[in-house]
């Protein structure tokens, strides 16, 4: 469905990096929940540019809800949501007209739409983009709070510094992840971040710049939501995630380390206590699909962005002629940082479609008991 | 949707481990497309349990195609294939009720059920299911190969045993698809073939399991295909690689090893050498969620069987009491080898209905040049 | 999508009028739900040739439950029945090969699949698929029935004859959907049941065929479901009911006679009894796409049986020569009696998922009132 | 998909009509095409209200392209347009709060919503909404235009008042087709048009309004386009026509005047002249659900606007009392004329995405050919 994601609760994006604005539009929200606009705001700001170690391109990002909305609560009817686009430069494209710049996506957008596409800053491929999804999957979050749902994550790893890993206690998560939540820059320990800055600006200074993975952690989502065969919790949430430009992997608890686990390491044995749990989390949160009431654990990685200020080699793709290539401009050289809150956004969006699904066939479920 | 995947082209499964039959439905597949039922059947075969790496259930899994194929050739209008079961032991399973096997989805299909689903040999979780996959996908690898398609993947690691990885030589790579393609435990260094076979019969004498990575190479697919924003070819290839059970980690090109790369390392330098191509292809054919004619290339991480014979911890959920449980019956000590051929054919289709939507705006993109 | 409608509950229909089977895959069904088969054969009785008013191919159309049916209910995984062709002739269509019967989909069909399509009996166009909806919609009956909506349709015109309405006081029409459902020809009146049956007859004797409209009535439907824009109930309904060979009109309450009446004629006045209900039902139970809580009243308009003995004018698309062509075989003289319980089963599918819409926002709107 | 329709081309539209603006989004269209603004424009006149006959809310209408447009052509992404709201009365409606006016959507939508739908003006019911799809419409109107297909609607009926048809002569009728797509007031019969003005009217001068059904024909749509079983091209233009608020019947070229034909006399037979053609048209272009080249006839009642000023028995919703009811502010008389463009944009969105399914076809099926 291109710019829609989603079953019961969809999203649909557009907008360009330089045109009048960007904007998404939520639809299938339950009627009568207060959106608490403060809230959005703030998760805006964590997708802000931050001082020294992101873009000088600096945007109000003031979202407007321009329906769906009455007297501060959901109507249940399509809820759409304006980011006006106040400090283009697009001048700074105009001497890249042609020029294929190396990971991004001039080259395949070219090929998709022909030439045709709106070149400006990446066009409808620009990382700005990833403001809608914020914004949308900030009310999301919002409404996964109301029913006791936690969603964060950190920095686990950037350039070459690793971060340690969300706690394995219940407990001690929730914490951790209130604390990242509070935090721009979102590492637990205050060391690694100290050190992941320095790589930044060492990378920023070479003209160069750095990547990274994101641990996100999810609490107290209920057990039994997802689907088998195709609707897998973890193929929704990848789904997802893949669209957040850059990233380029997306794992689930051991992820690539289950290859060199056994059987009797890697499944989780069951224990009664109160409630069904299991021991170990290795499958973070999720078997066949569906969510087991344990924690959902995700690891996405987030390549280094691509735009770089050393010379690199290119094509024109209108002359056909290979050139030599230096971007200009305004440029993140580490965006994992700002990444954090869209993935927060974009799993609070699918985890909450996901419930939906579910929750459809409840009243027809307990019917039936009945006979 | 479900069980139901593809936009324009769609995959539906049906079907239980131990009913009469599984199937699958294609809808949307050109007509006049002559099927090789031979070439379905080899792929059948590269699924099937062979000698001890394997389950000793041994099903004949030949595919009936019961509609959308007249003389010989696709009609255009829905193409379904049933697959009967055959040798089932479902009363294996009897000892088992209730009790909750670690790592398999007992416990979440109970929880989305409300405890009706069909638990005899995990039911619609059974890795049966992917019979479906393949005798689905098998026909759209044949429709992209008329095309030039090629798709093919080796076991990248299995257990602690490392395969070398494919080419990054395009025509080098060709060929190691072709030979893996025509290898039932698809491994390119025959001594690391050796290795990882010890490794599976190793674990099996223990009662354990492994697991391990595949490595899935498409060559010659067009560039110019793939969605900004959802439906990026990574987020549909994702989505769908996620519906084999046991994966828990898709990744494309340098995957998580971008974290540690730099920008200027990342990036893939455009040349033009009789067309616009890439000189590195860290970033595995795709930019921006489309293609861009270099190779695909995907890492997917299968988890260990969870059917291991050692005693494990879990709950019976009908007495909500800790137990102590023993699987018996006859389980793989590793799918690894089976589930290559899943991987190549889902990919096949997910990349056969992303062209479709390409191909939708075709006529129209064209006639607009006139004006 | 095709063939597959809905969107918390799709129906995938597939199969061939010669080919082995057609078949039907409902997904999204409630688990738990004890699926009464003898009511499902009760409804394919219905919809099967009676006597000389319609074919004399004969069918024994018992649907076989091959997935999502577990100790006798359902799984919540997909549902596929399997319905066997077994009265085909075939040969009575090589004849035809390449010339088109008029008001038939030869033609179109052969555009659309570029000559490939199963031309035998129709193929994938035969009016033999619409078992397929019976016997899926029969269960998305008893679900609706199992919460209190009776459903039910009779023939408000055949030919020229027409049969008097359904009861505009809901407790009297409830009786006449109990009547008219244990009939085989649903007529109200039994002078006009004998009247339309001659005119069948004579039709027949003539080599001609008889059309008619059906009237359906819906009662008990909750209020409040159905959404504004796209997924009306009406449009919903529409999009449904024209997948019923030969339906060529579809209309709600008054339908075109609303064309002459004032807005002082057509509004329903409402008025406060224990509910808040309308006084009169112009509108169908439907305002703005969503149900009233009033019954919902729908004609649909089902075309005389495009096949007649008589000879007509025609083309061989092989040939592209003017031919005469002369149908043989076995065809109904009219199936306006037959397809009334294809309706009522549609109406029930429809209805279902679009209940179950609704229910997928209930606990979040719930909880938001808390707040 | 609630506020979305379409596959391979979707419109998403939100917006209420006392926001700020309204919206709409289409999602696939092809890259390149020249959008013409102004022809936009005159479609947006032809919605708007034209001197007594209509309500005297003025608003400008003029719709923003704020995305997906680039340097005057599509970019292949997706294209929203807002349309402003400016002359809203708000208060008008505060007097209504709770009263439910008979005919409209406020019982429904407060079912539906529990009571937080945005009840100023109807909400997201407005019939406003449909500058929306005029809108997106329009561009879609204009791509079939630039491939030849040609769209136009008269009021066939207006009260009592009844035009001539379209003439059966496809010649006749592109003409006839050019002259109402010039006027305002859409009616072939220059007497029948002042009649039918002179009805509504006298409607306006009672407090009253006035229904009427519109005829479309479409000519030069192609043939082979259209899907079996549920994607058929009436069910497509039936859920798109039921969309627009006010439709009660769709039916398609003889529509329920089929009930009363024989099969010898509702059949088109078939003759070759340079292609294959029919010589009548009772089917109106479309068989088995699929175009066959002919003309596409549709008929579409448009019930009379339930805002009348009578006084009118309604319930107060918040008190459960029973209340008398009188309408104030500005209301159209009848929306017959005004609904007429709409229908138009519908028919072209909807047929566009039909034709785009089968053109992602095309490639796949001519390579089938050579093998």
């Amino acid at each position: 469905m291109k710019n829609t994601l989603g079953n019961n609760l969809t999203m649909t994006i557009f907008g360009e990096s330089h045109g009048p604005c960007i904007g998404v539009t939520l639809d299938g929200l339950p009627s009568g929940f207060p959106v608490d606009q403060e809230a959005i705001l703030e998760d805006m700001e964590k997708r802000k540019a931050v001082g020294k170690l992101s873009t000088q391109r600096h945007e109000e990002d003031i979202p407007q809800i321009v329906s769906g909305l009455f007297q501060g609560k959901t109507t249940g009817t399509p809820l759409t949501i304006l980011i006006p686009n106040q400090d283009q430069r697009s001048k700074d494209y105009e001497s890249l007209k042609g020029r294929l710049r190396p990971g991004h996506a001039d080259y395949t957008a070219y090929k998709r739409y022909n030439g045709f596409q709106d070149y400006r800053g990446g066009g409808h491929f620009s990382g700005r983009l990833t403001a809608c999804i914020v914004a949308a999957g900030s009310i999301c979050k919002q409404i996964l709070a109301s029913h006791g749902v936690q969603i964060g994550s950190h920095l686990e790893q950037c350039g070459t510094i690793q971060d340690r890993p969300f706690s394995s206690k219940e407990e001690q998560c929730a914490q951790e992840i209130d604390l990242v939540n509070q935090k721009t820059f979102a590492v637990l320990d205050p060391q690694k971040e100290e050190a992941m800055k320095q790589e930044i600006l060492l990378a920023q200074q070479e003209g160069d710049s750095v990547g990274g993975i994101l641990e996100t952690a999810i609490l107290h989502y209920p057990a039994g939501i997802g689907d088998p065969i195709f609707d897998t919790l973890e193929g929704l949430l990848a789904h997802g995630l893949y669209a957040i430009p850059a990233v380029k992997a997306v794992s689930f608890g051991e992820g690539f380390n289950f290859a060199q686990l056994k059987g009797s390491q890697a499944n989780d044995a069951f224990v009664y206590d109160q409630t069904i749990q299991t021991k170990t989390n290795h499958n973070a949160g999720i078997n066949g699909g569906i969510s087991n009431g344990m924690p959902i654990v995700i690891h996405t990685c987030i390549k280094p962005t691509p735009s770089i200020f050393k010379e690199q080699d290119s094509v024109d793709y209108l002359t056909k002629e290979n050139v030599k290539l230096k971007i200009e401009g305004r440029h993140d050289p580490c965006i994992l940082h700002r990444a954090r809150i869209v993935v927060d956004c974009m799993c609070a969006f699918v985890l909450l479609d996901a419930w939906m699904e579910k929750a459809s066939l409840v009243p027809f479920m307990e019917d039936a008991y009945a006979r």
